[in-house]
């Protein structure tokens, strides 16, 4: 297997309740979204390390027996900024380089230096990501990349084990061998973001739900997956500008944004139950099997995970949606853009609501048991005839996962390099 | 003059902020809405009183002689609903008559015949009442006709001074006078409503703005007059059920539920603050005066209550307003034709809310000062263009005010049959 190299897959993030009000010591429920980056570890001879991101045009390679020569010490001490700063030295990035280049480069560097020096010589190898997820939009991109750096790294180096056997198209670690992937993943996220909250990177490597409140992640247990359309309003907002809108509207108005932030803790932690009642009751009277995973990607798996169940308890969820859509727009943080998606979703009984920053970017709409592909078709087309992008997918999605290269589509293994062999 | 008649006028009223909260407890701000009800005493010798309510296609009379048989103790005994059966028969209603019309004639019979038997003779006259508001639209209109009739008749009887004097236009009462009007009139909108809260008529009665909570009405000192834009949706709806969908959503929710009324509470202090810091501070550096009193009825007037100010601190007005939209849709008493309306009105840079019971019905618009004329009439033709009947008035009105015929519009004077003398 080794000699073949590895496949990897890592989901990315949406928040499904709590954003902004997180910042004010509120829980949030981060999901796992079921647009997946892909990595491809391959073994080489050619005495080179190369890394190839055809999303963003990055083809780069090193000489291993250059990297062997360095001084790696500085990866065990110090701050993470002098360690940027070397490895920057190490990159030897062209002076026209882009910001999100030079991060995803020193991120690899970073995590292929630091996992591989413990072998007696560092590896030839070439590594090769694609990501189903668009870049710069909330949705946990690099957490995604970091993750599955991290996994194909650690287990091609045999610190964790490889856990794919037999004749299994895909499987995943340890939750010991993860909690080490996060660790490691975690790393890569401060090399690209600085002061990450550890929220996106623990999504992914572990997948499901996770609540997050004042520094303290905890997953959930057994979250039902999700049928959702993902919608990018691809209008650019600034996080940072609208979480300081939000610190302005609370100092000016602290007795009426102190409650409403009240109110959005309460509707994490009532969708916190529902998903809660919604796993522990599968079987009961009314739940329906959702349809929801992508065949391409997940059809061969069957991870207890994943019960895909809908129960009467999850009527709760639209209404959920709704308030919380509501209360962020009266934190501010709405925009005619996403007020448009809630419209044209709603025209279709489905209910929607900002996802992340707000301002523009992303939303999410569940998508009702039982909803016939035609209908879904017709929002999507909706949605699509508005200029944004638009995504059937899923939450509650499978952390990172390794896969056979047979249980992979051909574009995936095709984006990745496969083909090429 | 009194051989001339008297013509009266009271405004409607719009709530401001705290609908549906107030039912739990919270503050409400209710304020004199510049859509008015006029309404003219005419003495007569031909021994009947007549009433003549052209909106409602009302044309009654009834025999001086006769009423001035009855045995009117009824009036001082027994409770409301015994008092409105003995009216009833008073009234001699045909079979097929309207419940609108019923309870408009009921209110008129109980307060002609409470206030004029203390008279040595029951007098003969004409009463004919005609308003700019809409019925059953939440607006008030029943209590104007209250505070109107009221006041008329205790006019009339000399049972308060008529304030009219020398050359003025039109004039108000004195507080104690006002307190006679307002007790009378509450008791005619029991007749109509059966179990009013007092709001309606003590708003019609004193105009401005007042404060509700838990059944205590305060009005507010001296509130500034506003100019906006009434609009109507059409939609119709029950405010019984709206009313108790917000229950059982507190019910259901009451964690989100019971923060976000506590938020509402919050915005109706504000804005209570707002207004008290508008009407304290006109001469300050960023006050307008706003150009918001229609001339037609109020140009003669010069009032202390109606400093139309405009000064820095409501630059909250916006913001309060669009908080508290979010609110009420939160709270699921929105409505499709009540988004549109705050989408039309946003294009224009408007902001609005719903007012009253919401899930259709009406909403309010605030212009800002110094908003020139076409825009207005650009967004109310956008709001018409909609289907939606839209007003250009103001809300903090003067409350009960007698005029001069002269000071009077001709369609006014006309709708009251003043032409036909």
């Amino acid at each position: 297997m080794l000699s073949e190299g590895l496949l990897v897959s890592a989901p990315g993030k949406v928040i499904l309740h709590g954003e902004h009000a997180v910042v004010h010591g509120k829980v949030a429920l981060a999901v796992a979204l079921n647009l997946r980056t892909f990595l491809r570890l391959q073994p080489h001879s050619n005495g080179k390390v190369g890394l190839n991101l055809p999303n963003i045009g990055i083809k780069r390679a090193w000489d291993v027996a250059r990297l062997q020569l360095l001084d790696t010490s500085f990866l065990e001490q110090g701050d993470i900024t002098e360690k940027v700063e070397k490895l920057k030295e190490v990159a030897g990035f062209p002076e026209d380089c882009a910001d999100q280049e030079r991060l995803a480069v020193l991120a690899f560097l970073y995590l292929y230096l630091s996992i591989c020096r413990k072998q007696s010589a560092l590896p030839s190898l070439d590594v090769a990501a694609w990501s189903e997820l668009p870049t710069g939009a909330g949705l946990g991109s690099s957490a995604a990349y970091s993750v599955c750096l991290a996994a194909a790294l650690l287990t091609w180096c045999e610190e964790i084990p490889n856990p794919l056997k037999g004749g299994a198209a895909a499987s995943r670690w340890t939750a010991e061998d993860l909690e080490v992937i996060n660790k490691w993943a975690f790393q890569g996220e401060r090399v690209i973001h600085g002061n990450p909250s550890g929220v996106d990177n623990a999504v992914s490597t572990w997948g499901g739900a996770l609540r997050y409140q004042q520094g303290k992640i905890s997953p959930l247990k057994r979250p039902p997956a999700l049928k959702i359309l993902l919608t990018n309003t691809k209008v650019p907002r600034s996080t940072k500008a609208l979480v300081l809108s939000v610190r302005n509207r609370l100092l000016k108005f602290p007795e009426i944004v102190a409650p409403l932030l009240t109110s959005m803790d309460a509707i994490s932690l009532e969708c916190e139950r529902v998903l809660g009642e919604m796993a522990a009751a599968p079987a009961r009277e009314h739940y329906l099997v959702l349809e929801i995973l992508d065949q391409n990607v997940t059809g061969a798996w069957n991870l207890p995970q994943q019960r895909d169940v809908w129960c009467s308890g999850s009527e709760r969820g639209p209404e959920l949606i709704d308030m919380n859509q509501h209360h962020l727009n009266a934190l501010g943080v709405g925009h005619t853009s996403l007020d448009q998606l809630c419209q044209v979703t709603m025209a279709h009984g489905l209910h929607s609501k900002l996802t992340g920053a707000g301002g523009g970017g992303c939303g999410i709409t569940l998508l009702r048991p039982g909803l016939e592909g035609p209908e879904v078709e017709a929002t999507k087309q909706a949605l699509t005839d508005c200029g944004f992008d638009c995504w059937e997918t899923s939450i509650g999605a499978p952390g990172i996962s390794i896969h056979t290269a047979a249980s992979l589509d051909a574009p995936i293994l095709q984006a990745l390099g496969w083909a090429l062999r």
